[in-house]
């Protein structure tokens, strides 16, 4: 099996996102610099896979720094943290990740630099170790929203390959459905212009032998209109306190067509892409990216006029009235979801 | 400026769309089996083109029987048109433009067959030339309908490679509306798999001086909620008497989202797209192309795994209710558009 991100000791090794399904390669990056570079050209993606790349970034970050005067190695440290919180702006659990090693580096700024070192290592990983139960749990929980024979539309690549690895978060949930005899198929978005869903969902659901159907973006109306989608389930990249969800651009329009024609709708994330401190999804910031993402494929294939205008949005915000659940690692929260939120983060 | 489709005495000539527009590229086709076969390989695609080439495939056929046998004659030829009638089955202008010239025929039946077959070339320049008018006073008629200031969203291509050439449907509305001194601007959805709104519609606007920013199919939810597009106007492929309207894959869905954010929802077709026979959209044929549109980029460039399901419908159906006009040659056709449309048509 594929792994997406792995400790190396001395380096943090990625699946190379960007050239799959065709190539299976991995690359070791040795400098948080190197890291930091990865995560924004998308060699890693997904909210938790990059919270967890940036938290192995941060610890490379803290190994390599040489000096061993105490102030000079918490300045270094703190530059190379403001460096991995600058590469992605939307999903919030790169910020999280980030602070949580930036307080594992204070609450133990009294040891030895090398007991600390040892320390936010330990944290890197720990946050790599949680993650896959974190998923493990939500798939479960959100398994018994889905029956027996439900085919379920998904958007982007909320999988192993968005996460720590292993289970995913979207496809965690139609995993422990399949795990648990249900038969489940899948209907998955190809997502332009990064194309996660032809070249990362199909790939990872093929490898665990559940049926999938590709489609291009703007036939998921279709394909609801025409009864083949019963149940859509997707990722998230930051959840606002009152449920506004930012995730992969058209996930909004989905969730307009799930409403349209009375189809479920469950958003999957851990508690930590909630991002309580934030009231509402219209201050979720939006990142655009580089476009020619859209006008060629892959960086290759050229598919528009030179020159064209573009406007490439990576995510949308999709309001909490039209989600019907979110998923989490502590149980589902139904509407009214500012409520529901709130209970579960208080119960832990 | 570049020609759509030619008439050349003894041969078609279409301009290859699927290059366009790394390469602006013409074929001449001798036979009405190139023809049908270009119709099908979609070298020429759009509703009210197919009609036009098909047209002249049938004329291309009437002149190459070489029977002075006027049973074999017509025998010959109707398989011709069965042929052509055969390689898509969605758009009606095709059907439409078939049974013109077997009317033809039929109705010079008496001729000397060399005089029929003149007959029979100048019915389908006659096809050509009366696309080109209509466009135009489509155009017209749609212009009021846009105001100084808005930012137009279209879907695949609805322009002069949709149709004779020159005007267009859809682009037609928008360029008589720039041409009356508006200040328009467009957004053009990329239309996966085959990205006619990408390679077509940013090009042919482009040649216009019309300002046009390209996005992903699945960004159009996002661009409508942030306040970017204040009216949209696509073609159609297929209208039945109730209004319902097939056109490209995409198209439900953002009248879905118009409907959503209020935002005016416009269909342009010539009334040879209005089947009045068809009583509603869901008896509309929905043509399924090839696996490899959705797989591969422009047949080359390998975007999902080997062995995936795909599914790909190349049209959905809008229902009536939530387009807000119908613009024709005869003048707009609002709610309820049974009547409405009924009206024009015997208006003529």
């Amino acid at each position: 099996m594929f792994k997406t991100v792995e400790w190396r000791g001395d380096a943090v090794r990625l699946i190379e996102q960007g050239k799959l399904p065709m190539d299976e390669e991995y690359t070791e990056f040795t400098t948080y610099e190197q890291v930091a570079s990865a995560i924004k050209r998308m060699v890693v993606r997904g909210a938790p896979a990059i919270g967890v790349t940036a938290a192995m970034g941060a610890a490379l970050a803290a190994k390599n720094i040489e000096t061993s005067n105490r102030d000079a190695f918490f300045r270094e440290f703190e530059t190379a943290l403001k460096t991995l919180e600058s590469t992605r702006p939307t999903a919030v659990n790169l910020f999280w990740a980030i602070q949580r090693m930036r307080d594992c580096a204070m609450e133990n700024s009294d040891l030895p630099l090398e007991s600390l070192k040892d320390k936010l290592v330990a944290e890197a990983v720990a946050v790599y170790e949680e993650d896959l139960v974190i998923n493990k749990t939500m798939g479960e929980n959100g398994a018994s929203l889905l029956d027996d024979g439900d085919t379920v539309l998904t958007h982007c690549n909320a999988g192993a390959l968005a996460t720590a690895g292993g289970y995913g978060t979207a496809l965690g949930v139609i995993k422990a459905a399949h795990l648990e005899g249900k038969k489940i198929s899948v209907f998955a978005d190809e997502t332009r212009p990064w194309l996660q869903g032809a070249r990362l969902t199909a790939w990872e659901l093929m490898k665990e032998g559940i049926p999938v159907t590709l489609i291009s973006d703007n036939m998921a109306g279709h394909c609801m209109k025409t009864g083949k989608i019963t149940k859509i389930v997707v990722g998230a990249d930051r959840i606002a306190a009152n449920g506004d969800t930012a995730n992969k651009i058209g996930t909004y329009t989905l969730a307009v067509l799930a409403k349209r024609h009375n189809i479920p709708f469950y958003v999957t994330a851990p508690l930590s892409t909630i991002d309580f401190e934030l009231e509402s999804g219209d201050l979720i910031p939006i990142e655009e990216r580089d476009t020619a993402e859209v006008t060629h494929i892959m960086g290759v294939h050229q598919i528009a006029p030179d020159g064209v205008g573009v406007f490439n949005p990576a995510f949308d915000v999709t309001p909490n009235d039209l989600i019907s659940g979110v998923i989490t690692e502590r149980g589902v929260a139904y509407p009214p979801l500012p409520q529901s939120m709130k209970k579960l983060k208080d119960s832990g």
